[in-house]
């Protein structure tokens, strides 16, 4: 049973069904916002609660910075407000009062102050007094927080005024040891978009003219959505002494002299759930990985006739206590017994809608026979989409099935990415005939539709003047370059640098 | 080694001392907010972590709402603008210009946003779209979010301008149900103050004057800090169909009748940290209970000698593997070995400054013996502070050491709350000549400051001009009225109300 929309019959309408289907998510009455329904924040949850993990691991630890930067802070770094001045959210008052029967702002503040987009301009001054010496490095902190940037084109989870997101901040004694960090934590999100998310991305470095504002450099990991478009889905920061020079932060180093220190900062943010949409969810609705999954399991009763229920209720009962002892990736179990009032067949498409990983739908014959009915969400349109298993199969391999529907559902993402970076377009003609077509569903197990081209890139000046003319972007250049000569695919001239292109998010 | 000020001293100081000596929070740059370090945000997430867990087995669900909320959905609730409207931040603006060469706020909004102060308004209008049948109902949601009142005179985790909390948002069909979550709820910020921060509160309604604005009842749980004041550690607010009408959150009951619901909200903040603060923290510094203590034990290696240093570190290794099997109170034990390259005796006062209540003192005689040096934290002033016990020993009662340091630390403020409310101030005379003193701090064991009265109120209208003179307030009505006459304290009139008078923050 489909959704209204299809990929194949309009892939941004799909999207927005899969969403308030699978109740995620909805847009709010507060303007360009949304609200985060249980459903999708329970997907953030377990997102949040692997990468703190990580983060915690490593030494970071978790701190809360003030969300309000005093004005004059942004002035501080030119690149850095350049970046964000047209879209920062500004407070000017700090009351409200009663004028001519209106409610109106009143107290004006002496200096307005900036909802954070990003945090570096208030964490640079905190740790402007906390580093004095190389003894009090590095600083590694993290925080959980909402930002805003307003978005003119909001689009729930992809772009939306406010976002929640981490962001890490650290700070270095040496340019070496930053960028190890900010590499470090790169691969943390290669590692977090492909091991948690079954999203496999792509890693490298920014182009110039599409580095965070204020850094030195910019890495980043991409995904390929459904459509051949990238997503950006996390970005990690090397920042120099370009913060640590406009707030201060400075520190005498061994050989007794004041230098300044090197800062990062790296985020992921709630966009990671639209990633996660575009990668998994199909026309049936929304698919959630195992590991993400805010249930893994779903058991549906199925209760025919009355006198049945209490038998039903007996066997399920049973079931239940028995799966809560299993640990799929070595982790408790997160399982949902749905006893609400409403028939199994709705249920059934309900948890469809949102991508629990299995369902269970157990009734009197299966009580009797001592057997379930599983239903793997990945499979739905498949032959294989039902299974009768006995109870004691359904314990032995429930946690292995959730770990091999995790890797499948990697593997499948994978094998669209790799099949669709085109790497056979080596003339700036065949590039542009190539992007014109538009973005378009890439059916599984598909190519030749429009997605990634590697090609060669010569870093010239017309660059970004092109790019916009065709309505593609670099997206980065990865790590692994070939160091062959080539035609620059923008330019026509010589390059060597190899690129990843494509339309994006 | 006492804190530059101690309670005595100046307990004002002292309050600020404890904060910055553990490195909990610091104000920031950002006018009136604070920036709160690892150790008070490790504590935070602790509080976090046991209440969440609280919400979700009640059926609560996490979401996520919008920060800012138009103004004109505070036009809405005449009673909840009015009380708010003084401490908003108002955004005005959605970007930055240069005018003139200076960065200045540009592109005005049609319509001002208020950052969320509190939730209900913005709340109240997702409510009004998900509720259109009683088998809507109950709706029960929650988030964790900050929040922004303009305070005027902040002050370190009691009153900052922005602030973390979690805020309960539900719906239900009759006003009985949803009566009963208010309880319920309020039932459960108890079980966390006192279970969970070892904090004794006392809980009852409060008056008229006092409830949250909207609201048709607030509840509270009401704690003694330790120079006699009060701190409101937590509300829960019947607000009964006054947000329901203003939002028009209305449904279908069960007689085919649109009616408007009713609905609850309930919120703790970070300020329950200030309230651990002034509970438990001593002339020393900080002192954190078990239960949400980032660390639980903190290891700190003695090395005389840097030839010792490998059997003394084989040996800590081994204890350390041992102790990670220890499970207080049912969880993971929270573990720190110290490795950091500062002199042993500079760790001891460090943790001690923070409050870990466990410190282990492990050096080569240590090793030699099969020994450890055990220092618990509310044990510091007394004879008892040092004990060396053999390693066995450690690990066969660590567990519920910790436990009984839980219990201890609850009983030990239980007592002081306890004997220090009065009950024998029965004449206005009395009442004014003992708040005619100044709160000071309450050592230890006595009683006889300035602290909690317990007698009768007339509920007359002059009470709060009477409360202001006295620079007093009305705690709460306490659930266990006697239900005797008496005098009123404030007015001489006769009166039935048993209430808690006191100061407060």
């Amino acid at each position: 049973m489909a959704l209204k929309k299809t990929r194949k019959d309009n892939y941004p309408e799909w999207y927005q069904n899969v969403i308030s289907e699978a109740d995620m998510a909805e847009n709010s009455s507060s303007p360009g916002c949304m609200v985060i329904k249980p459903w999708g924040y329970g997907i953030w949850e377990r997102i949040r609660d692997v990468f703190d993990e990580k983060i915690k691991s490593t030494d970071h630890e978790n701190c809360y910075f003030p969300m309000f930067i005093p004005l004059s802070f942004f002035q501080k770094e030119a690149e850095h407000v350049d970046g964000f001045a047209k879209e920062m959210a500004v407070v000017t008052h700090s009351r409200l009062s009663m004028k001519d029967g209106k409610l109106t702002p009143d107290s004006e503040l002496d200096e307005p102050l900036i909802v954070r987009p990003t945090s570096e301009a208030i964490i640079a001054d905190s740790f402007s007094k906390w580093v004095k010496s190389y003894r009090d490095l590095p600083v590694l902190v993290n925080q959980w927080a909402n930002v805003v940037r307003w978005e003119m084109r909001p689009r729930l989870f992809l772009r939306t005024r406010e976002f929640l997101w981490q962001e890490g901040h650290t700070a270095h004694a040496s340019a070496q040891e930053a960028e190890t960090e900010t590499k470090n934590m790169l691969e943390a999100y290669r590692e977090l978009c492909e091991e948690t998310l079954a999203m496999p991305v792509l890693v490298g470095r920014k182009p110039e003219h599409e580095k965070f504002p204020g850094a030195v450099d910019t890495y980043c990991v991409e995904a390929m959505m459904q459509d051949g478009k990238a997503l950006q889905a996390g970005t990690s920061h090397f920042l120099g002494q370009n913060f640590a020079k406009a707030a201060n932060i400075s520190f005498v180093n061994k050989q007794n002299q004041s230098e300044y220190a090197y800062t990062t900062s790296w985020g992921v943010s709630t966009r990671l759930i639209g990633g996660v949409i575009m990668t998994h969810a199909d026309d049936e609705g929304m698919v959630v990985p195992p590991k993400i999954a805010p249930y893994q399991v779903v058991i549906v009763p199925v209760i025919k006739k009355p006198e049945d229920e209490a038998a039903v209720t007996d066997y399920i009962n049973t079931i239940v206590a028995e799966l809560k002892k299993i640990t799929p990736f070595g982790e408790k179990i997160r399982l949902k017994l749905d006893k609400r009032d409403r028939s199994s067949v709705d249920k059934f498409w309900e948890w469809t809608r949102k991508g629990a990983p299995v369902i269970l739908e157990i009734g009197m014959r299966d009580a009797a026979a001592g057997k379930v009915m599983l239903k793997e969400r990945i499979k739905i349109n498949t032959p294989e989409a039902k299974s009768i298993i006995s109870r004691e199969e359904l314990i032995d391999t429930l946690a292995s099935r959730l770990e091999r529907i995790q890797r499948d559902m990697f593997d499948a993402a994978k094998a669209r990415l790799t099949s669709n970076i085109r790497t056979d377009v080596v003339t700036p003609e065949d590039f542009r005939a190539y992007f014109a077509q538009s973005n378009e569903w890439i059916e599984d197990g598909k190519t030749g539709k429009v997605a990634f081209v590697r090609g060669k890139w010569s870093g010239d000046p017309d660059s970004e003047a092109l790019l916009k003319e065709l309505k593609i972007t670099i997206r980065c250049i990865p790590f692994d370059q070939s160091g062959t000569e080539g035609t620059c695919l923008l330019t026509g001239k010589p390059a060597k640098t190899d690129v990843i292109y494509a339309r994006s998010y």
